[in-house]
């Protein structure tokens, strides 16, 4: 019995199959261009939670707005039969996922339409440029102003500071990305984030294992 | 905003809502009994990859049955107000999710369902006992007769040896768990077996990250 028998058996006796079945499209299909650096707050992690931590900044410290509500994109393409993850590199050094901080009271899709666009296309007002934002396939919590994240929330903790959710974002067979000039746009073998936290940190490093429960469908163009 | 306001909005936007909630019952909720010892096959994953590899176990072996595909069960109950995860001990020191391989020719669903009554219920043709098996929540491969496990396939890979599959599994809200003499029953919180790989092994250690895009309602009695 090879693997196709048992991938048969569980297309039989699954609901879920169609959505367990991942198009992906070479690298190759996509174009490539940069565009103005954004305006970004140009600050490391440790910054940022001394920002978050302090009472005086009134519009962005956890005082003021509470939980930092996070939204990040898992991006797939092709590249050597094997499944890439897009990943912005920032000053080369630090990893990320596109996405970002939502606003008070936006939606977690519209949110992350809003920082895809903003990020990855030549409109930041997303003239025309749609993304199709799949099912959320993981959630990260920082309970407490420190590095630290956790895939749960530990009963005692009663005000988490950040809680970042990662959701499956599936590419048309074409696009144009168009990058901020001070960022990176990178196509990453699964294969290479798997449990590196020391490069990645663990919200990316543990994206193939979210991800394991897809086949991935190649289509060549 | 706090992070009701964040889960509001999310609920608002996401057709897969009702499935990333997820009702849990205390652990008080079970009866938990024993039944003779199974004719377990007492060998460990060394022993296993060693009879997988050879040619003259033509039942089991991979030359004659070829991928061994198995099948493991999530399943969660409340302890503490923190999610625990059941598993089972063999000879105080391995741990397992409970399941088990599939037979030639045996759907996902059943293959566990029948593992789940054999290890878990009184009547191993499970008489009266139905499982609810959810979602597939991930994926292991095992590339070669090694001990390494892997959540996605390279490109290199043309005949994976092992293949493991989690699904959640959802309790009712009471249950008679009755287990072979040899195995012990545990529930253990998620906290504890996060990243611990030394402990609980890959698939184990990743279940909090696989879970992680659920929130959990635990149901008091």
């Amino acid at each position: 019995m090879g693997d196709a028998t048992f991938e048969e058996n569980h297309n039989q006796n699954q609901n879920q199959t169609s959505s367990l079945v991942l198009d992906i499209y070479p690298l190759s299909s996509y174009y490539f261009g940069s565009k103005e650096a954004l305006p970004l707050k140009d600050e490391n992690l440790a910054d940022r939670l001394l920002r978050m931590k302090s009472k005086y900044h009134f519009s962005t410290g956890y005082s003021a707005r509470g939980l930092r509500a996070c939204v990040e994109a898992v991006i797939l393409v092709e590249l050597f039969k094997h499944p890439h993850l897009l990943l912005l590199q920032v000053r080369n050094s630090i990893f990320k996922l596109p996405g970002g901080r939502l606003r008070p009271g936006e939606s977690d899709i519209d949110g992350l339409k809003r920082k895809l666009s903003r990020k990855l296309s030549a409109n930041e007002n997303s003239g025309g440029v749609d993304w199709e934002v799949g099912e959320c396939l993981g959630k990260w919590w920082r309970p407490d102003f420190e590095t630290l994240l956790y895939p749960y929330l530990s009963p005692n903790v009663k005000r988490p500071k950040e809680c970042t959710k990662l959701y499956l974002v599936k590419l048309p067979e074409s696009r144009k990305f168009i990058v901020p000039k001070d960022l990176k746009l990178l196509a990453v073998p699964l294969c290479q984030v798997h449990e590196n936290h020391k490069t990645y940190g663990s919200i990316i490093s543990g994206v193939p294992q979210l991800l394991s429960k897809f086949s991935f469908n190649i289509i060549e163009n």
